[in-house]
Order: C-alpha cells, then structure tokens, then sequence
C-alpha cells in the first residue's frame, strides 16, 4: 500500500530532501557549513518576507515560541494572548512558566479570534507589552486574521508575536509589512523537511525589547546570542543539526523556484478543493474562519471518527490526523500544506466518500471528488 | 579525495544510520513511534548504564545541560562547579542566566580537577545543592574521575550532575553506580548520529529535588514534562526530531551488538595508539589525564599549528579541529570517538608525520606509526 502522510506536521519531505539526509556528516564549524547557514538564512527571509535576519534554532516550534517569550518578556510583564486552540494554550502555558501577568481573550475551538476584541483588549491594558496569537490554529483548522491585528498592535508600544508554524508559507504572510515583531515557524511544516528545527524572525522594535530586557532567564533559547553569531559570519551560539539545515537549504531552493505567491496559491487551491469535496459529502467545516493549510470536518452523526481515520489508514494508506485531547473522534484534520499538491487531497476526498458509504452513510457517487475537480479548475482559472 | 572526519563532535555516522535518515517521514503521534522511542530509551538506559528512564530532547547537548540547570536548582541555590576548560565555563554561563550561587573550583587548561579539591569544597560549602562537572573535556583533552567525585558527593544531600557529552561511551562510565544524578549526553559524539539530540538521564535522588523545585522557569527544557510522557507510554512532550531518533535506534542496535564493554576497550586501544603515535613523533599531550574519545596533541615550536591542520585536511582529507579560542594554533585536537576505528587513527598518526616532516622536521619516517600499532597489538592482547 502507498502511504500518504496528510497530517498537519510532521509532513512529506521531498526524495532530493531525503537524500541530502543520507550524505556523509562533515565538520560544523568550517566555511562550508556558514557558507549553507547564510543561504538557509536569505531563503527564509525570502519565505517570511522580511529584511532581517531570521534565526535558526535547533528544536521544536515550541521552541521557538519560549524563545520569544523569555528573551523579550520580564517576569511582570503584560501580555495579551488571542487563543482560540490548544496551539494558543501553549502560549499560556510559556507564559505562566515566565511569570507573565497575561490577559487570555479567547473564543470557543472552531472560531476565530476578532480585531474588536483585540482592540478592546488593548484599549483596557494600555500597558500591555506584547500581543501573541495563533496564525493556523491546526487543532481547529482556523486561521486567524493576522494582517488586521498587526494593524492594529502596530499602533501601540506592544511587540505582536505570532505563532505561524504551520501557517507560514500556506497563506499570505508579510512579516515586515504586517508588523510582525516575532515570527515563529518549524522545520516541519510548509518548510519540507523533518522535525528539529525553529525558526524566528525579529523586528528591530523587538530588538530593542530584547537588548533592553538585561536579565532574560534562558541560555538555549536567548535570542541575542544567536544574532550575536549570525553576525559574527552565519554561525550558530550551539552544535546545531547542522545535516537538517543543509537539507533545509534544498527544500528552500524548491520554494524559491515555485515562488512564495505560487505556494500561498497552490494551498489555497487545495484549500478550496478540501472544503468542496467535503461540503459536497454532506459534511461541515468545523472552522469558522479556515486556513489553507488543514481543512477540519466535522465527524457527522452517528459516524465513528476514529473508525473511519483507522480505515483510511489500514485501507487506503490515507494518514490524516484526528482530533485532539477532548476533540478526539469528532473532528478529521485533513492537512495539506508542504510538499502536497492538488491530487493527494483528490484521493483524500476519495478515500473518505468510501468510507462513509462503507459505514452506510448516503452518498451520490463520485460527488465529493466531482466537486473537489471543480474548486482546482476554477482556482487555477483565477491563476491565468 | 577520501575524507576522514576526526573532530570531537559531530562524528562519522554509520552508512546504514544515515540511510535511514531518508526514508519518508512518518507521523509521531502514532504506536509506530511510540514503540521506536521504547526501544531507543532501553538501549540508551544500557549506554548509560542506568536502570532509570533517560529523557530524549530536541537539541543541542547544551539544551541538555540547562535542563539540568533549570529543573532542578531555583535561583539562589548553592552549587559547586569543577571547571577544567571551555565546557566547564558552560556550566558557569548557564547557572549565571539561573542566578544560581555558584562556587568555581578550577584549574588551568590541560589539567584535571581533584577530588581533593572537590572534598574540601563540599566541607566548605555544607549548604550545596548540586555538583557540576565535565566529564571529556574536548577544549583540553582531559577526562575527570567522575567515578571519585560520584563516590564523595553520594556522601552528601548535593547531586551530582555530568557534562558527559563527549564522554559517554568513549569511557567507562556507570551512571547507576558511580552515583551520577544528572547525566548528559548528545547524538553527536559516541553514538553516532547526526546532531540534533539530547540526552539525560535522572536518578530517583535528582527527581526529588526536581519536584521539589515548583518554579522552574523553562518550559521547553522542564524534565517533568519529559518524565510525564515517557509515563504515558514513550511519548514526547512536544515535536520531536523523529526521524533523527529513529536513526538513533539503529546506531544503538549498532552498540548493543558491540557491547558496552567493547566500545570502551575500543576507544582505549584508539586512544593508546594516538598517544604511543604522537610521543614517537616528539610531541607533547596536553591533557594531564587524557580522555579516550580524543587526543589533544601541543603544537610544538616552530610548527605553525594552524597551516598543518590546513595540510592535513586539503592534502589529505584528515580534519582535525583545531584549539578553541585562545588555544588556537597552540593544540591540535584528534577525536576518536563513535564510528572511527583504529586504522582511522594510523591514518591521522601518518597524516601528521607526513605534514611535519614536510614542515622540516626531523623525524624517522615510519617512527609513528610503527608505535601506533604497537599500542594497538598491546591492547588487543590485553583483551583476549
């Protein structure tokens, strides 16, 4: 059976990828390995459309994100989060270990967060010092208007610190000109290569946040030292993976030929044709506001989620993702971001209208990949 | 050019391991994963030597070190540092970010700490929390007598906490009975892999005092959330570099197929070679006691240090690592650790007679590796 991995990270990984994984180990403190550094680095900045330099962290998102909160935050310090997930819970729980005095403005899994409720939220603590939020929340599947809060928190003397792991480059995103002060993504997602790495991107506003915050309690994750040995010739402050960022640079020369506006279409159009195929099924969405990346379905009544995902496994060789923690059997997170394309989510659709009819659900044939097709046709018409 | 890679870190990788490394990327949310991290922490409680669980982190070896750090002392808590070279003043950079109270017990590079030194710290400092200490010191070449220390601070109510990134599996070492608390390693070095992973392993005595310590400022690094997921069933608390720990488990069939004991006899016999080498070529060791995971060789006068590892790699394809910071051009620093064997080390031993000769110094051409070989025979005989 053909495997396919749809799970909202880790993801596939192109074979050229793979390959570079597999080539000898070499020395990382050598030009060579600056020499690949300072490509990853231009590459990323390209993907996160920003002029400055993009840090690159060996771990895991959250890690990226920690580092944000410590190496700008005090303890004391007021924060506003815009949870509307569990990825938004994490930076809850980031902030509570830091000792932030921070103001949760939350909204029920499935919705988004507002622009009103920020403002509000800002108008009331005009102390506050940093916003973060969410970009693709993947537990729900909703993607969070961050062009319109960077507005708004652009206004203020507050950082606007994003959460994009797995929505960096499935949607729009313009970090210096939405005013996205920290910019957090993963290795894993969009970026095309396994789990390890994190990468942040920093405003000279942040900037100045951090070098003011003299006494930052984190030695892996202070930013500052990885600026200080990027600048001192694309070097890293520890032993980095340095195999990951060497095979990151492949999978960034992809992104570069496809061209960032290409990928944002390319996931819009699997967007569009992973909403279709499942409306046409019978189906709901379960986000209020969806990103491209994952579209999450509602498990309709009187259906075993979880059968189903297990029959799309054992059957078909489909891996989606289930629901998490309590949303476990009543969501289907169906990802399609990275190296996916257009006639994987087909054959998602597909393997799902079987398997609903084998659970004995009413379904006209063929009417979830009909409608899937059509979305793809119509995008792509937009397109030329 | 065939080329030999004889840093102290990152190491030659098996090919079967780097293999692995690129197949397609599976989900880590799933048994299949589950049920690789099991095996890989039974075959690392074997490397260890520990009955106990060893946490698996997304990192640098350094994220292992603050882990340690950042668990299991609060600010303000007393610790005793034996610091003998560059990764010792780790030790001391971290727990300054931690505002731990540190009291530094040194020596000059090249030598060894004392366990009388040791003793008369903990008869000083009474109310001491925790005892760091380096195992190999790559920056110099020594090997501390972990063994000692952990036999005078199981005295007391400090734990003892190791910095065995490089040492473990080149030397002797049992976590369990040797009294070792904390002890820390990563991918790079012994256990063949590329960098990207941490490990630690905690004894009942240290996750006491981890409980104990309810406001541990890490998120990411906290060992409770390590432990926790581990209990669930060998999970992960965030993201993992999964594939890298899948390739882990092959490097560690590799070991367990070797036999712990083996592999130290192996990095003896190396090690014994590089020195007998060495000292027939006229040369001096740095290290007062040298580890058996590299040997660090003073450039003598005359030489410039720098141009011959220059010679050695772009005539050659021997890379050895030169002196860190201050000590650059002063050292050269031969690592035989992971998936090198003694033939490797006749090659460096050959490599450098060549490049000194070259440089117009007397030398009897063969003297080097003739004593290599000898050491290497006298080894062997030992074994059988």
């Amino acid at each position: 059976m053909k495997p396919r991995l749809l799970t909202p990270g880790p993801t596939p990984v192109p074979e050229d990828t793979l390959l570079d994984l597999a080539r000898p180990v070499f020395f990382h403190r050598s030009a060579e390995f600056r020499a690949i550094l300072g490509e990853v680095i231009e590459d990323l900045k390209y993907v996160f459309q920003t002029a400055h330099p993009v840090m690159v962290l060996t771990g895991s998102g959250t890690a990226g994100m920690e580092a944000s909160v410590a190496s700008a935050l005090a303890p004391g310090d007021k924060a506003i989060l815009m949870l509307c997930g569990r990825w938004g819970e994490r930076w809850r729980n980031i902030c509570k270990v830091h000792g932030i005095d921070f103001v949760p403005v939350e909204v029920p899994f499935g919705k988004a967060n507002t622009a009103e409720s920020l403002e509000a939220a800002l108008k009331q603590h005009p102390d506050t010092k940093a916003v973060f939020t969410t970009f693709c929340e993947t537990s729900t599947g909703v993607a969070n208007d961050i062009k319109t809060f960077g507005s708004i928190v652009a206004k203020t003397d507050a950082l606007f610190i994003v959460d994009a792991i797995s929505g960096l480059a499935t949607m729009e995103c313009r970090t210096d000109d939405w005013g996205i002060d920290i910019n957090v993504t993963g290795s894993q997602k969009a970026l095309m290569l396994p789990p390890g790495l994190a990468y942040v991107s920093v405003s000279p506003k942040a900037w100045a946040k951090i070098d003011a915050n003299k006494n930052a309690r984190t030695f892996y994750l202070d930013l500052k030292r990885f600026r200080a040995k990027i600048a001192e010739g694309n070097d890293t402050p520890f032993t980095p993976a340095h195999t990951l960022i060497k095979a990151q640079r492949t999978s960034l020369k992809r992104m570069r030929a496809e061209g960032i506006e290409n990928i944002w279409a390319r996931h819009a159009r699997m967007a569009a044709a992973a909403r279709a195929g499942a409306k046409a099924l019978g189906l709901e969405l379960f986000a209020e506001r969806p990103a491209d990346g994952l579209t999450v379905i509602t498990v309709p009544g009187g259906i075993d989620g979880t059968a189903i995902l297990g029959a799309l496994e054992k059957k078909h060789g489909l891996k989606l993702a289930n629901g998490q923690d309590d949303m476990k059997g009543k969501i289907w997170r169906l990802a399609h971001m990275g190296y996916i394309d257009q006639f994987e989510v087909l054959a998602a659709i597909s393997g799902l209208e079987i398997e609903l009819m084998r659970a004995g659900r009413k379904v006209t044939p063929g009417v979830g990949v009909a409608a899937a097709q059509a979305a793809i046709c119509e995008h792509l018409s937009r397109v030329s």
